[in-house]
């Protein structure tokens, strides 16, 4: 497959993933303040611009979750960072997405996993060294070797604790856009069922 | 091919034909009043819930084409049809577009279609039997037929004149949306030269 | 008042509409060919840029109205003229909507207006003389004089029947665009109790 | 003026100031993390419910300020309660936006509201103390009194240092929509010369 038609299927399958976000009205009460972005690398990406996401990001609108943008290579930064470097210790992670995270969202993850036989993991930035902490972009290489040292391996579904000046947040991974997508709607409906109850 | 890769190659085709429309300024001078469609076929779609398109259409929004919604399968009926009608004369055409039609986009079109060595033609609904137009979906077949007749093969480029009720159109025909939003942001440039000169 | 305070009444009155409108589903299949698009004039409008519309007009996206941009003055021509020319005959009207047209509909409307005591009306283009025909902006001042004559006032709803290269259309005409809004509304619930029955 | 009027008024406001923030692209570069609210709370406003913002907020895309959804009452949580808080010490603000925080931002703030005459300020997180992190709601009162004290009265523009878990923000406060509006334009195009100087 040549480099357009690989392009193209990675915004196929993310525009295939937002319309699932879209029509699930569950999903809204899981934007975190930061807004959801949902990222899809190419095969050989080696930078945020061969990783392509929404661009605005994802936010909620009447009920609803909104792709504020249509999917765009190079539409994110961090997310697009966080798929490269976790590929160093599993190639077969293409995609992410990021929602919100609280401890009743840590107990369903953690529910979800132990059921599907998945691992589940976490990154507490108390954790962290100065010297990381000061320099954002050197941060990530740290919080994933971390991350997979203290998983046993990549984890489906993790969280990254509060930091100086940064919200918490809940990621699951996936070898594609629909597959986490897919992974965010059944944690956002388990959300809904227990904050019910 | 599974279909499900078939069904994302064509979102994403269609996503990347949306994101070069909406960086096209010229474009949005050729919103007409129905606003415009793009839309894609699969390999075998015999339905219109096999053509992907533009959910909401696109409009103009400040001074930029801005599509209302995501590309969906089964969002376009008409256009879909005319996809699915085209292709029973050539096969390899599997997307369209429409945008406004008055004289100068007659000129501006022509002129591009006899510098590419294309084929140009127009479907003049004041022909059209009495017994068609009053059932909207029988018309299609007719439509497309006398086209192909009256042109000498399918064109890539051709409007089809007012009719009763309905606003006249230029459509073009391609391979991809890609393809088909390349030929209309080409000729939305050479219509901007003409009318602003 | 002044200026400045008339015109954010008008376009914060219009933003209850839209509001209004884009929390009714039933009213996504009211929306015509060339979409749906609400005005309305400041007290002493002369001219479209001095009346506020939607820009890029509503359209429906997962089943419920959608407006592509916000309200901005200068975003409605034909609606806008149609608004100013009715004023000539009566001064309280400020608003308009246009929506779909169809045989089902003009049954409910004339069904709404008697039940309202209100005036319902028609402009047949068929009965157009050819030299206003050809002169797309010379057409307004015959259309509403004809409406007007033959409804014996301004009639709260009207459709306009299809015209060689025109969509058929209806509208509704009010004192402020929450009034036409509201209508529209009571219509599309209507007809759709009409078209499930 | 009845209630009606004055919602009205503030939604007006509302759309004016989010017409203004989408058609000037330096703004863009100035979207934080958690994207840009504008809020207006009427004048006796008590609850969030009576303080209007834009639904799903202010994001980017392609290369401009975009408004997700229309300006809503009860649309935001955290600027609302901000706004009614602030207005117990100064009953002229009504209205607040916030934007990116960084070093160069505050030179550029302190240079124009020492040039305009304008009161500066700024909340430090860390002087928080610790009963009032723990419950977020509550710190909003122990904010603004530390805001008004140390900046020897309500200022125009000021920023709230990095918190545990806390992006820092930049915040204008004004008597209307259009008044922030106008004010964030303002240093988006300082801003703007400072950083591609």
């Amino acid at each position: 497959m040549n480099k357009t038609s690989e392009m193209e299927m990675v915004l196929g399958n993310l525009v295939s993933a937002v319309n699932m976000l879209q029509s699930c009205p569950e999903f809204a009460s899981l934007i975190p303040e930061v807004r959801v972005n949902l990222a899809y690398a190419l095969p050989q990406a080696k930078t945020p611009e061969e990783v392509a996401a929404v661009e605005g990001r994802i936010t909620a609108v009447r009920g609803f979750p909104y792709a504020s943008g249509t999917p765009t290579f190079g539409a994110s930064d961090h997310l697009a960072r966080r798929i490269l470097e976790v590929r160093k210790y599993d190639s077969t992670v293409n995609a992410a997405i990021n929602f919100k995270y609280d401890k009743v969202m840590i107990e369903v993850a953690k529910g979800y996993c132990s059921e599907q036989g998945l691992l589940f993991g976490w990154i507490g930035r108390t954790r962290e060294p100065a010297e990381v902490t000061e320099h954002d972009r050197s941060s990530m290489p740290w919080k994933v070797k971390q991350l997979v040292e203290s998983s046993g391996g990549v984890p489906k579904l993790f969280y990254e604790g509060e930091g100086w000046g940064k919200e918490p947040l809940f990621l699951a991974l996936g070898n594609d856009a629909v597959e986490v997508a897919g992974i965010a709607i059944e944690i956002a409906r388990r959300y809904q069922q227990r904050t019910l109850a």
